[in-house]
């Protein structure tokens, strides 16, 4: 499982940064797209991911910096010949969006787009290889917050309740361990499915909307192993511009997660204010990471538009080294 | 007067190419886009035009490739403040996208936009230093070209017309040349107006939207300094692809350039199949340009993104050399 970020920037580009969009890498080379800014099927190109292998965007909220190139990639995806039926998930008001581009512009897409309500995601099960739940969020317009759980984490044997059933460790553990049934001497029959447990916890990632209250993520992070939160400036320069714009400043994201026990947290969603490098008197995204470590001791990374992060079966998140 | 293209690809992006927009910059750095594929505001960071000094927006036609960057380059104009009413003049349609997308997306601009159907351009004068027609071409979608006519040349004083009348080199013509009126001493009373006359000819770019039928624009390319129009591949590929997309080849436009006599032509819209740099066995821009030169004696250029070209004031049209 992968985190790669397309845009990290808020409300305009950069030359360096691109407004907002995050993929979601699953095993073999299928993905989720989690907003999908203006110039996201650019710095696609620059990656290996295949609008083919795209299995549904979800969008946070329908600002432009986060909507604004979906036309554009599910024309391009249409382009490319893709059939496969494409979800795209969000806020009221996605469908509208959507189709009324469409509409306006002549655009057919040779594939069925299934929209799907954030507020229906419950119990829904829209993909095979993850599940996807969604937290409301505090901004100007209705924002939300994904919740990632892989599904179908591999499973191992349930040993002790096996040797407790009297069943000592021998061939009928090995079919067991398949899925097999099997029928003991004394004429119990026992099933596989009965004694199998996950080999470790599914691997679960939040990924946040535009935001000014992290504290409403506190159910959606419970056993996240990482979460994706904007940081959108500093405290200082929250105070100058006010709490209008309804983002979050480093300290409110970094306490928030320190205090969930959010073990792994990602800040992105700059404004183009802070420069990458730093430079005197002008502000820089050092100036928001100094903020957050001053506040959490987790495991903390500034996100930068290109940059992948692998999050491992154990459920560690580190950076790939591109060439 | 200047041309800066920031968008040479047809229908998706390449790595080194973004989908259709095109500058033309005015003197004292006041400019007009013409189309506004995806990523166009992208492009603009990357040169000195400023969203504060763009006085309008010309859409050829309403695909994506020619206007899915512009919600996105009217928000970023507002995040920057930008107060001055801005034109967008397209085919009908414009409007409904616009502001179907600022419905669907709660975006407020700081400043107006003024919707020109394109279709009632003639004998409007929208713009104080140029002349905007338009012209209809053929494509899939109501497409079409913009003639821009330089306004406001500087004068000369007709000498010949003033020694007809017998006003002798003196005094008084210099008050004439100010647009003054002088009282000579037969009592004849004479003013400047009428006997100024345009010291050149006004410049005249005409830039065409996506198109299948070059000779459709003899009349708009008259006395026309530069034609801009795509050649979206060459006369092999065209016959493979078939008529059904509605494009030029190379050898369409440049035949018709050539019998019009347009003699300055620059190609873009190109097919993202065609590679910028010839390999082996592909496709390459460079066999559009040869079509090309194969029936067009004129100056020919291909563009290229963020390529310049200057039209100085004989009409000449030179590529600016960039650091």
């Amino acid at each position: 499982m992968e985190l790669q970020f397309l845009g990290t920037s808020s409300g305009t580009p950069s030359k360096t940064r691109n407004v907002a969009g995050l993929a979601l890498r699953l095993d073999g080379g299928s993905w989720v797209l989690v907003d999908c800014g203006e110039g996201t099927q650019h710095r696609i190109l620059h990656t290996t991911l295949s609008l083919h292998a795209l299995q549904a965007i979800c969008i946070t909220h329908l600002h432009g910096d986060h909507c604004y190139g979906l036309p554009g990639l599910l024309a391009s995806a249409g382009m490319g010949n893709r059939v496969e039926p494409l979800l795209l998930v969000g806020p009221a008001g996605l469908r509208a969006y959507v189709q009324g581009v469409m509409a306006t512009t002549a655009l057919r897409l040779p594939y069925e787009l299934r929209f799907v309500d954030v507020t229906q995601l419950a119990g829904s099960a829209p993909l095979p290889a993850l599940e996807i739940a969604a937290a409301p969020l505090s901004h100007r317009v209705p924002s939300w917050a994904y919740r990632f759980t892989e599904r179908g984490v591999e499973r191992r044997l349930d040993g002790a309740r096996l040797a407790a059933a009297g069943v000592p460790p021998g061939p009928h553990w090995g079919q067991l361990q398949q899925g097999g049934t099997v029928t003991l001497a004394d004429g119990r029959v026992l099933h596989g499915a009965d004694y199998l447990l996950p080999a470790r916890r599914a691997r679960v990632v939040v990924v946040a909307g535009d935001n000014d209250r992290p504290e409403l993520l506190r159910d959606a992070v419970r056993d996240a192993h990482v979460l994706v939160h904007e940081a959108t400036y500093t405290q200082a320069v929250l105070d100058k511009v006010g709490s209008g714009p309804q983002h979050s400043c480093a300290r409110m994201v970094a306490q928030f997660a320190a205090a969930a026990g959010v073990p792994q947290l990602v800040l992105t969603h700059f404004s183009p204010r802070y420069l990458d490098v730093a430079r005197p008197g002008l502000p820089a995204i050092a100036d928001i990471e100094a903020e957050a470590r001053g506040h959490y001791g987790g495991t903390l990374f500034m996100a930068a538009d290109l940059a992948r992060y692998q999050l491992d079966r154990q459920g560690t998140l580190a950076p790939v080294v591109q060439a």
